[in-house]
Parts: structure tokens; sequence; C-alpha cells
């Protein structure tokens, strides 16, 4: 991961509105402002680091433009709408020279059985299991040591990390990203209980995945016991979230790491589920709701909701619980002292 | 995916206790009521859906003998004792459709120690590992890029789902079922402090999973420090669950997605875990308990316990607490007034 | 797992300070107190378990030097300072038996890509997956179907079990111990919100775990947005826990089971996380502080912090809070009494 940017590169790439101070160092490396050292890139993305800026050794910072300072010797601030977006730019210029494109075709030790449809454009890795009736779009890249089962179809241009499972009959459209580790189209997790156990009700449906999705490391999402379990458009879905069958969600919603979805709850678009936070089945979180880290949500949400707690509340009245929750052991000792001075009141008033 | 069934086809597999009205739509998919389409199959499972009955287009309906009401024009009831578990029964057949037997025997890519002893009716999948030792039963089927340790015994009847691993010396009884991503006999996390830094205990027990044991995706099972970590039979485990060492899980227990069970703990027969719920180390969940999603466990319940919230309480109690949390606010203006009220009562009894 | 020790083998591994009783028995396993039978070697490693000493059948039983009372017949006791650490030692023993060192070289059926360096001492397993520019340090272990991304720096003695990815750019140090599933260096959560959907920030950094780490199985670790994500010399980490990008932390913490840790945290050294606690972006969490299970951590931690909770206060106070929340109902109730008394006060006071 060699870098080597000179100012006037990064200023091509990141288009800066304005400039302060000059730097001639060689950009090696991007670090946050307390850590940055001479020869790195850092940036004020959070107003929280503003005052890190003064004291950063690094030898170009990204600043907002209504940031006002100077930058030390050798120094040089570059002044965008967004220090974020700017990075995101320059950090894309890098990926293409970190992971530069495949070339097309298929590893000689994959296995893909007969009656697979490949695109010419396609890459498969090494040690890959391709089985029989999948469909492979333009561009896409499985990496290393994938499983696609039976009559999988996979659009164009997604990229699957290495050990991916994607099991038999599940859909994904274009440009998903999957990384690695993680299974799309295990069984749903049903049973009926039938005299002294549990008997597995066939879970026949499977998952489709649409466009521009993309899911984080070892995540899980369950076949539909039948008809389809869906990730909508652009959702993005990070690590070690649980997907349960028949579970419906919109689009260009964000789900934390952690999260679990159980059976046949409906998120609508442009939901955040914070990290571990659990929804109970069947029920539904309406558009734009937002719900907090480590809530528990056992009842349908209107749209717009902002959630706390478990079980959920909404977000201020948790805040404003919590803040008393730790004056409880206090009311206690007020309500004991209120008895207690009840009864003196009492007691000269008996004559 | 592609179905074809006729009414009678269904009537067939489900054998309906009476029927109404009737339709000549071939049946191509199962879809929720309010969902389904013509040529569709759609059922009451679930009462809180009573009501969308009448309005859904499904070709066939299954509906429990109580339900009142009228097919429309071209539409079909079926009356069943448990719709969910004719539903079931249909849904098998089509599994076999979906995932037909497959044929014994090695695949060439497969790599497998000298003195593994596979049955002749086993299927080993592409590109799996098994070491010296192994045994593996009769019609057991170990799907693509398993690893599959020294001296591991699998029983028959078995379905490993592609990319699992079983560590050395771990035992999978009979008719055992693993989705993709688990690993069994990963170490157990145990170390001892010693000076400045923790000291790894040797881990050198084993995994046992009893007959009819199903085990979700991503779901990691500890090796016993020592003996055995120990699943029951017809225990079933969700998704992403974790069991630590020398944990002892009793049969018929049903353990949903992402819960964790710490080290040593003991889980009787036909308990019930919530999803993401949470159990300390070293103590153990009677008989038929049921712990709520999101539950944090610590200390040993009684047979029959039925828990809920962190620290749990009895279900009811913690339900009552919940109810009385929101009023909390409420109760320290309460608690305000009083004492308010209590200065101005002493004031004019002060001449 | 055939174990066959006598008491004069074990005591030469123990080196016990002090022995009573005599057994002829051979030890072929190692039990709890409740469960021991004869042949077996049992220990009391916590002293909730005292009362069960008398009452086992091991054949010899590891004590702390306090320990009053008298072996049965054909029952031997070994007093040890630690019986947990003297259990360890002929654990350890075990453990060489059971994974005798594998003979150092590349099976035939992995993937080298060119310019990958390999140590002579090291071991590749059947169907890995390593791509170019990897180095790979003396007598490291890689078991079978590993990816090793491109520029991946491993030291020596490392030990990475089956199915594990290290993703391109990253770095392990010397005796590095990665449970099977382990997924390091996917892509950190990061997008920004442009217009209507989530536009991603590429992640351009890498993770690096240095000397002496243990990860547990499944478990996930972002590489950093840029420059970093990094784990402390000598921490353990258990199973599915999540680490986000650019997350740093200390050494010798402990992080159980399924903790969730948000971008950008830094955990200092000597923390320990108890299992499902779930920690917020970009907060610091003190050298030395604990944190209960399940617990939620919102804000930056002094060190020596000992935490419980969502959010989470002080463990002294969340406890007090918890045995004062059993008695809301009642608070509730002895409020509405007071009102009803000053209401009643007031009445006969109005003439």
């Amino acid at each position: 991961m060699q870098l080597a940017f000179s100012a006037a590169d990064i200023a091509a790439i990141i288009q800066p509105l304005s400039s302060k101070g000059t730097t001639h160092s060689v950009i090696n490396g991007i670090a946050a402002l307390n850590l940055a050292q001479i020869g790195d890139l850092s940036f004020l993305g959070n107003s929280k680091y503003r005052q890190e800026v003064a004291a950063s050794a690094a030898s170009i910072i990204l600043l907002p433009v209504d940031y006002v300072g100077e930058p030390r010797q050798g120094q040089q601030y570059f002044f965008v709408e967004k220090p974020s977006v700017a990075l995101a730019r320059l950090c894309a210029r890098i990926e293409q020279l970190l992971w530069p494109k495949p070339k097309p075709g298929i590893h000689p030790t994959a296995v893909i059985a007969m009656g697979a449809r490949i695109a010419a454009s396609a890459t498969v890795g090494p040690l890959c299991l391709i089985e029989a009736g999948v469909v492979v779009g333009e561009r896409t890249h499985i990496e290393a040591q994938a499983f696609i089962g039976r009559n999988v179809a996979i659009g164009s241009d997604c990229w699957l990390m290495p050990r991916v499972t994607i099991a038999s009959e599940c859909v994904l459209r274009d440009r998903v990203r999957l990384q690695s580790g993680v299974v799309v189209g295990s069984d749903g997790f049903g049973y009926e209980f039938v005299a002294d156990h549990h008997e597995k009700i066939p879970q026949v449906g499977n998952v489709v995945i649409e466009s521009d999705v993309e899911i984080g490391a070892n995540t899980t999402l369950d076949r539909a016991r039948f008809s389809h379990t869906v990730v909508g458009e652009g959702t993005k879905i990070d690590n070690l979230v649980q997907i349960a069958h028949n579970v419906r969600i919109g689009r260009h919603c964000m789900i934390c790491s952690q999260v679990g979805i159980s059976g046949s709850v409906t998120v609508e678009d442009y939901v955040v589920l914070g990290g571990q936070a659990g929804l109970a089945g069947h029920l539904t979180v309406g558009k734009g709701s937002k719900i907090d880290g480590q809530s528990g949500i056992n009842s349908d949400l209107a749209p717009g909701s902002f959630m706390k707690g478990t079980p959920a509340l909404p977000y201020n009245l948790e805040q404003r619980i919590n803040v008393l929750r730790k004056r409880i052991p206090d009311l206690f000792k007020r309500v004991d002292a209120l008895e207690t001075k009840l009864v003196d009141l009492k007691k000269p008033s008996a004559p």
C-alpha cells in the first residue's frame, strides 16, 4: 500500500475551493488529526475534533470553508465544502490502485457445473464451486472459494469477496457487493411443535437482493419459507447481521452490525437500525424510522419514528427516563421521608 | 423453482377435511394473503391476518375449519385442522423437487485423508477436506468446501450445507443438519491471568451434537475445555448463535438467532431462548423455561420459568414495570408536588 | 482422544505441593466434580463447587491447599496453589498429543500466487489460496481453505484454523491464533448520504493484529477507512465479535462473545468487555475498565471504570437501581396512598 501523492496530485483529485500554506512533502499516508505525522494527509470530518487541527503535524489538512486558522510551516490547508466527501474522492483513487480490475475468466481450480452461464467479462476466482443453472452477469467478480448454488442468478458488476455462500435459487441484481463469509439463502428457522418435538417446516422460498446492496462479513440472510426474503435497492447491511425468513427490507436502509430482524418483518425505505437492535417477528417499521442501538422493537412503528430502549419508547421520552433513572434511589428515599413526615403530621393532630 | 400443481394435486398432498369453491388455475407460487395473486396458494396461519382472507386474490387458500366466509369466483378454500401444518406438507413435497437426493460418492476435487471411512451411500461434495480418522455414516450428505477434522464421527442421514467446519474429535449423531458457515469445535475462550497477561487454558474436549439437531448459518460451538460441549437431541439452533465451552443443552430446545450462552451453562430440555438473549456462565436454566428476546440471565432458573429483561425478572412483573416505566417522569412530578404540599401544610400550622 | 495417565504421570506434569490418598486407576478423562466417574480427573477451580468435592467419584482431584477433607477409598487428592493452573498444565500436555506439530510444506492443492514468500518451516493446508505479495513467517501453520489476500504479512508461529479470510494488505505479527471463520479486513461500514442514497466511502486502510492475539470463530474485523484498525498485543477476542473500522484496541484486553465495537473507538490496555456489550462510535474506554455483559456504552470512560446497563452506569449504582426496580410497582402504590392521605388530611382541616 505504497502511496505517493504530491500536493498538486491531491488538489487535482479533490478540487479544493481554496488553499492556504505550502507543503513539499510527499503524501504517503492518511491519518486522524492527532495521529498524523509529516507525510500524512488529514481532515476535519467531525467538528468534535476542531481543536485538534492546530496541533496536527499532517502535511495536508482538508478543512471546511468556515475553518479559521493558519497552517504551520510546511503544512498546507485545502478548503472544501465537505472534507469527508473530498477524502472519499481521494480514497476512491487509492482504491483503484489497491484493487485493480481483475482479468476476466474462470480460474482453472474453480469447479463449474455443466450448463452454468458465466459472462465472458466476468471473473471467477480459484476454488469456487458454481452449480448447475447458475447465471453470472457482465463484469461480475466472484473471488476465491465461493459457493454458488443451483439456479442462482447474479447480475452484472457484482463483487463477491472470498468465501461467500449463495444457496440455490437465490437472486442478486446488479452492483451487489458481499463481504467475506456472507451466507445468502440459509434455511429459515421454522418449526411446528408436534407431540413432543419440533418438526421442520420446509423452507422453499429464496432470497432476492436488489441492485446496489452491500452486505457485511458473516451476515446471514435466510431463504423465505415460501416466496421471497427481499433486500431493497441501495440498502447497506453491516457485519454479523441476521435477516430471518420472509423479511422484506425496503430501499436505502442502513442496518448496523449485529442487528437481528425476526421472521416476516417489513422494514420500509430509508430506515436506520442501530447496532445490536432487535426486531420481533411480523411487525412493520415505517419509512424513515430510526432505531437506536441495542433497542428492542415489539410492535409496528409509524413512519418517521425515532425509538430507543427495550422495549423501545420514543427517543426523547427514553432519554428523559434514563436521566431520571439515576435518581430512583433518591426517589425511594424521598417517598420514605414523605411517609415519615405524614405520620409525624398526623401524630400531633391526634390530641 | 417452477411449480405447477392443480387443485387436485394440492388436495392429494394436504388431505383437506373439506373444501369450498373451485379453481382451475395452475398453482405456481405460494404467497402471503395480501401479496398473493391468481395462480398462488395462500393460507391463514396466524389469526392476526384473518381479515385479509376475503380480499386475497390467491387461487387456493388453506383455512382452519372454524373460518366463516365464501370464496370468490375461481377461488377454492381448503379447510384443514392446522393450515401451517398443511402448508408444511406441501412445502415438503416442493422441497423434494428442489433438492433431489444427491448421488452417492466423493467428488474428485475433495481431499480425503488416508484412513477416513466414508459410507458408500454418503455424498462428499467438491473441494471438501476430510482428515484422517474421520467416519461418515450412511446417506450423509456433505456439501462443498466443508472442513472435517481429524477423528470426527458423523452419523447417518446428516446434511452439512456448504462451507462448514467440524474441528477434530467432534461428534455428530444422526440426521443432524448444519447450515452454511457453522463452526463446530472452535477453542473455548479460557485464559488465566498470570502476572501481566492472559495465558491460554488449552481446550482439549470436544463437541457432541445429538440426533435431529439443526444449527443455523455462521453459528459457533466451542469445544469443551475438557470433556464435552453437548447439544441434546432434537434441539434447533438459529443463525449466529454462540455456544461456549462446556455448555450442556438439553433435548428439544429452541435457541433463536444471536443468543449467547456462556461457558458451563446447563440448559435443560424444552427450553426456549428468544433472539439476542444472553446467559451468564455456570448457571442452569430449568426444564421448559422461556426467556424473552434480548433478556439477560444472571442466575439459576427453576423449571418452567418465564423471564424477561436485563437482569431478567418474571415476565409479568417485567411487563408491569415496563408499563409503569413510562410514567416515571410523572411520578417524579407527583413526588415534587407532595413535598411542596407537605411544606405548605406545615407552614400554616406554625403560627 | 484416548488418554491414559497414571497418578505418577499426573504428578510429574502438575508438580503438586502435597498429596492425600492413593489411586491405581488409569486416568482417561477429565470431568466436572459432579459428573466425574472412576478413571476421571477432576478439580476445584471455583469455590462455588466446594461442597461437591466430597461426593465426587473422580479418581484424582486437584484441590487448593486450604481445602479440608479426606479422599475416599481409591481416590487421590493433589494439593496445588491454583487448581485451574495445574489443570491447564495437564491440558497443555494433552494438547500436544491431540494436535501434533504439522509437517512443514505446502499442500499440492493449495493455490499459491507467484511471488508469495512462505517460510520453509511454515505449513499451508489443502485448498488454501495465497495471493501475490504475501509473506508467511517461520513455523506458521495455515490450515485448510484459508484465503490470504494480496500483500498480507503474517509473522512466525501463527496458527490459522480452517476457513479464515485475511483480506489484502492486512498484517498479523507473531503467535497470532485465529479460529475458523474469522474475517480480517472486510470493508468498514462507511457511507455518505448524497441526494437520495448512500454512497460508499472507500475503505483503503488495513487491519494490524499484534503478537499473541487470539480471535474467536466467525469474528469480523473491518479494515480502516484509511490507516489501521489495530488489535494490541496479547488481547483475546471471543466468537462472533464485531470490530469496526479504525477501532484501536490496546494490549491484554478480553473481549467476550458477540461484543460490538463501533467505528473509531479506542479501547485502552487491560479492558474487559462482557458478552454482547455494545460501544457507540468515536469514544474511548480507559485503561483497565470493565464493562458488564449486554451493557451499552455511549460516552468516554475514565480508566478503571466498572460499568453496567444500557445506557451504562457505574456498576454499584446500576445494581442498586436494579434492586429498587422490582419495587417500582410498590412505589407507585405508595405515592398513590400518600396523595390520598394528603387529601384526607386537608379535608378535615378545611372547616
